[in-house]
């Protein structure tokens, strides 16, 4: 029996090389265990060889079922895919809503292909930062492909399938018309579009609402002309479809320069991202947590300013590093 | 002519009792003007008196039909209404997606009536800082109820209508069932929903189902019980059962003194919000932007961690404060 080194950070390579230490690794992730943050320095240099696909759409829309099913064509090409699937909270258990992901089970027992579900958990934050690490991971140990699926049209949820380097928007008829989606923010990240459930009545208009909104788009000074796939997920249609408007984005992206480019507005992100991380848990010693809590009383009612309270905070947080 | 002073912090009374120099006072929050801090400060003392009322749920639930036909009930109680919409940001016109606002212009022409509409802007973030603000200069002007309407299952948008006294959700028949609600975060926020158009077919079982999982999270201890009204919004059809709904809802609050403590525990986000928006205009001076531009391309090809770059940009932001 192989012994798993204690710390990743001494032993990068075996720890990437089994399915069961890349979970740990997460999990330190996940729960900001220490370690993590000393093996994502160390596997950083390894990291920049997969392309990220980022896949979103409203609830409903068949993300899941366009991801597996994605993902068996990559695996059938010789890829090795990471999914970086983000489920929100059920608010009962405490835990991720893991319904969708029972399904992956076939998938998940492939070699070549790593599922691991995140929960959004509340109000806690830093997701994006922690699934752009898991994707630094499986980066690091090999995999090819790696996609975010997450739900959502809120902000945080965009910011990670923004973090990919080619983004599908999946829409389907149900969902309402394009001025719906443009409502949603959805056409600001969109690469190219999936319109799921492309059998339904509909979804005929649905199409032609998409190809005018992009038409307006297209006047805007933007080479990259995004397509509109048609799929039915539930009966397999469109899938290649799907893999070849992914190629032609990655041509262009390669062709053009704008990978790079791409990436490092993305790097950009990130470090802020750390850098408030660093400082949230640097300025809320459980003292100032105390200052905070003994001052919110007076705050409600109107005695006492959040303006006020927070700048004495930071002022208390500034006096620390004078000492 | 009334001469309006330059600085409302001198004179809030007199800003406040206009809409036009409320809306000035708006665009300075929402521009991130100075004056506007000092004002907000020097207002505090006027909050705490509206009530406040957070309603979301997907794109094309008819937050907004809702929104018109509830403040119209509530002026016709005598009741001043503020409405603060969220819409997210058009990737084409740079602004706010308008169009549901030009439905309330009608509304808008009523002295009791104040209509915002707020744009998403992208990754900007602070918006639920900005709304919230703008939520307080209302609440000083004597608006005795605060409408936030927000798109969205995401995050942010979220945070949004949770700073709010009663959340409604809003859900469609098509929206799919509760479970999709619960995968898109919305059960969690929802202190009773609203099942609109519930004259299409399918809203028996989305209200059953909705039902059910109510059912489930009402063995967990929680006093309260959330309603499900149904309404049809374009046929002006169910809002009295919205209001007496929410009327409920804040005398369960009032009643059990939760109210106080929801809003301490928004005041504590909020404080920490804006901490953390202090400190972000504080670090992230041009030097130190210029610092972490110079390093991403070092980060995008794999030889500098985003980390170690976060790392010394907080080391170089904290010897600020020794010298």
């Amino acid at each position: 029996m192989t012994k798993i080194p204690m710390s990743p950070a001494n032993n990068i390579a075996s720890w990437l090389a089994s399915k069961k230490t890349i979970s740990r690794l997460i999990s330190g992730i996940e729960l900001e265990k220490d370690f993590s943050l000393a093996t994502l320095k160390s596997l950083h240099h390894r990291t920049g060889e997969a392309y990220r696909i980022g896949i979103t759409g409203p609830p409903g829309a068949g993300k899941s079922t366009i991801t597996n099913l994605l993902s068996r064509q990559f695996l059938q090409l010789g890829k090795r895919v990471g999914i970086i699937a983000i489920d929100p909270t059920s608010p009962f258990t405490g835990g991720a809503l893991l319904g969708d992901r029972v399904r992956m089970t076939e998938l998940g027992l492939d070699d070549n292909i790593f599922i691991r579900s995140m929960a959004t958990r509340g109000s806690l934050g830093g997701l994006c930062k922690k699934a752009v690490d898991t994707a630094d991971v499986l980066d690091a140990a090999g995999y090819d492909i790696i996609i975010f699926e997450t739900v959502g049209v809120g902000q945080s949820e965009l910011d990670i399938v923004r973090a990919a380097d080619s983004v599908a928007v999946i829409l389907v008829p149900e969902s309402g018309d394009a001025i719906q989606a443009m409502k949603a923010g959805l056409m600001e990240i969109a690469d190219f579009f999936i319109l799921n459930k492309s059998d339904r009545p509909g979804a005929e208009s649905a199409y032609s609402a998409l190809r005018t909104v992009l038409t307006i788009r297209n006047t805007v000074h933007d080479p990259w002309q995004p397509g509109i796939i048609r799929s039915v997920g539930t009966e397999n249609k469109g899938i290649q479809d799907i893999l070849n408007e992914i190629t032609r984005h990655r041509n262009f992206l390669t062709s053009t320069g704008t990978l790079n480019e791409r990436r490092e507005i993305n790097a950009k992100s990130r470090v802020k991202e750390i850098v408030q991380k660093l400082i949230d848990d640097d300025l809320w010693s459980s003292e100032r947590e105390m200052q905070l809590l003994d001052s919110l009383k007076s705050i409600s009612v109107g005695k006492l300013s959040p303006y006020s309270v927070a700048e004495q905070i930071l002022l208390n947080y500034k006096k620390s590093f004078r000492r």
